[in-house]
């Protein structure tokens, strides 16, 4: 079916929403369903977790950490999009094992990123929700394939994608039958270097007024620093995001990746009482 | 005096931070004050007003409304930066005479952008507070001459320059002697279009982190769109912020200036009553 | 092998560049071969070619006039990677076929984008050279995959990506085994809007100065506009480029993609005159 | 007189150009004349000097240098706006007598920033040519001011500026009465960290498209390191440039201001040698 998007009149001028993840196709905000977890609703969803997948200890232990302070759903990457090819890529298939096991012992769902169709078909198996990072937001191939499986999709803006490629992005996703999709927000590249990259807040309005998609926001890859993300964690509540994204680690200090923009269980614990405070504030609220 | 930059150890790496402005030479925030109020306290400061004074009875209406919604400052510009020769250029000195009147009918004490050295002398005679714009971030005799009065000053951020840049601009203003300065990260330029600038409000907690100075944010210029504000007002609330700048005229539809990312005094209203749920939520508060 | 990029000192301050692309490791500049055609020695290679294979007619009618004028290797897309789902995505295989058919008749090697790691085998049977495209710099998996053919490789720049993002995605191609890399300058997004992108010729004597790879410029996709690509091929060439790679279309105003941006073979065939002369200004020439 | 700009067609899609510097307005470009010295005639206008006027004896051997390998205009900073205070500020009203001495002993005339509306007379009448530099694009009273004197302005874009907010500039100097203004394009800012800026040549095109005002480049600033600007300013005069301006130093090592990216005179002489084989090839000359 041929759609034409110039019959869609843009909501801001100057960016065009494909029809499908348009907010005017639909009367209701969608709501995507990661096992029991609800994202899009009241509640405000907490994704924490580790960058990578290490051990099962490492794995464990953060994560009942985090589900005793309040996350509902475990991140961990098992295969790594690392800028060289010397850093540390993953322990893959068998990481996603570990984060198997680990959500059994747990009771926590995961999710986990997935960079090569070939792989789609494996994770899907797995994994309770399928991440689409930031360096593959331009991978139609990939969008597609997760497109055709039935898990939910945790989309990343690309470090450099407009809004309207977000968009557009999203919409090769439902353009495969698959709607549960949640977009995220994690920082565009800019020239400002006291930051990994600029956290772009205004996209939750901006995103939340053009489409019916869940948002949230990543504040560990959208600072790089673990200082800033509470403050910047606060801030995406109140700006209105459905939920976050956050990197924790039992050790900091010893992660084999993005260390330095990780939490410790005990700043999260901390963090997390803050914000639900925040979250009160605004009429919403935390599990 | 010479300073030596090189012993002063960078706070992030990458950014040096100059002596005057660095939080390490102070023990205590500094608090800016504006006649009775204080920025940089406990209390969250609200600036609010049209983005150029038109006239007299749009200014008093104006502040007549914010006033009551809790605004403790006008902003109104009377000397305007203009993108083109062509565009209203702002009422000059009869608008500053406009801005002592409605102070002297309202009790709001007044902020106001200067552009010229010619002008800072006549500006600060009668303005409460002087602004330097982003566009003049980078004027150097300009800060320098608003660092020789004795006004506090409400220095912008370059939509173009890096935190770095932003506080050795500061610092030309206090090496004249004036200490009683205003950071105010208002947007910066990046690839995105559906906002006019991205509010960088990473921005609060790297300055709150590197310097002793009060930081504020502008979520119009910010995002250029009046329905984008009340979210990233409340964000900026959350993230720390010691006040905002926000424009509101009277009759956004007939502003001369800038009307798009305006509130009505009616939006402004109900803003304020969000902004303080969310100030309280973080222990602090809204007058 | 483990390779301790802390060894290897950065030429460009900020700048670390990995081992394999690294022009400390070799003494001689890498040519890369595509069949009879150099790249890299001192004819400047001229690639030429419509943006995407449409019919048999408009490639054949296309490249038998870009070789007349001088081009030495014909380009064009059978997979395309397009911001919306809803736009032409390509012949697909039957555009592969086609560009073979045509290598057959006019004797022109070829250049093809290859966006999933499921089709490098199927399109390395076929193709002279692999193009890995600007939206797939940072697809890891891809990169490996075509590292591990013995096909060259045209890789280009992230659209979003800095100089040494750019060096290690060419890091991962050689650390499969597969030198023959050919590195493309493509315009990087910046807030400029009366260009498609900003072509970073800068870039041109940066890699140079940095790696032994040979280095060429696509003034199509940097300025988007055909009537802009003659004033920076010219430029291209004056800053030492090994070659260009530009969008031709028999009929630009009938393209199925990017017609805005392709020269007719009339325009490719003046401005191929007007290259010769700058390229022999600088010592070095075109076939 | 009141100018509608929205009659006037934008001749790129999404930039308005203004009417007094649009090139439409005009049949014939402008040729600016510095004394003796025509810019956006034929011959390409080398601009050459130190960043900054440090001492007679810097001033004149480097200026004596500079003229014999072809520079027609001497450049030199008396009032050098730097980003700290505590950096070099320029020698002011004595570095301008410095220029005047040197003018008189060569026979050169020269080129010098003005930064503040005070000083715009007193430099207009020693002065050859003003220059506004980057960080006072966006500084109309200054563009008012040095638009009511009769001297040939030097306009740098800003470091974050479009193309069309340039062109707005420029307008708001022609506004005044002064017609005499050479464009110059000095890199933009972006997310690159091996070069200072982004040298965008592509405004060289754009801007001989849309105005009739001459475009000059500086590769110098636009690149931040010496070794590149052979290669810039090669690529530049291809690009169709009415001139450059480059920094040369009689002793690079020793500048007080920028002596990374200033030039040796045995560099530049080489450079001249080359840039006139480029000229030549597009029928242009250097005199």
């Amino acid at each position: 079916m041929e759609v034409n998007l110039n019959n869609d009149p843009a909501i801001i001028e100057g960016c065009t929403v494909p029809v499908r993840v348009n907010r005017k196709t639909r009367s209701n905000p969608t709501v995507v369903n990661v096992n029991s977890v609800r994202i899009g609703s009241v509640p405000v969803a907490i994704i924490a977790g580790p960058c990578a997948v290490e051990s099962y200890e490492q794995l464990i232990e953060t994560a009942r950490k985090v589900k005793k302070a309040g996350a509902v759903l475990l991140r961990g990457g098992a295969f790594k999009p690392r800028s060289s090819p010397y850093n540390f890529q993953g322990l893959g298939v068998e990481g996603i094992k570990m984060l198997a096991d680990v959500r059994k012992a747990t009771g926590l769902p995961f999710v986990t990123e997935v960079m090569d169709t070939r792989m789609v078909e494996f994770v899907a198996e797995h994994a309770d929700m399928l991440q689409v990072g930031s360096r593959n937001m331009h991978n139609y191939p990939l969008l597609k394939e997760v497109g055709k499986t039935k898990k939910p999709v945790l989309l990343k803006r690309g470090m450099m994608a407009t809004i309207e490629e977000f968009l557009l992005s999203a919409e090769y996703i439902l353009n495969q039958g698959n709607e549960q999709v949640v977009l995220c927000e994690r920082g565009i590249r800019t020239f400002e270097t006291t930051t990994r990259n600029t956290l772009d807040l205004s996209a939750v309005p901006v995103l939340k007024h053009l489409t019916h998609l869940p948002v949230i926001v990543d504040p560990s890859h959208g600072t790089g620093h673990s200082w800033m993300v509470p403050a910047m964690a606060k801030a995406s509540v109140a700006a209105g995001a459905d939920g976050l994204i956050m990197e924790v680690h039992y050790k900091p200090e010893e992660a084999l990746c993005d260390g330095f923009q990780s939490l410790n269980p005990d700043e999260f614990t901390g963090l997390m009482s803050d914000l639900k405070k925040i979250a009160r504030a605004i009429d919403r609220d935390i599990l």
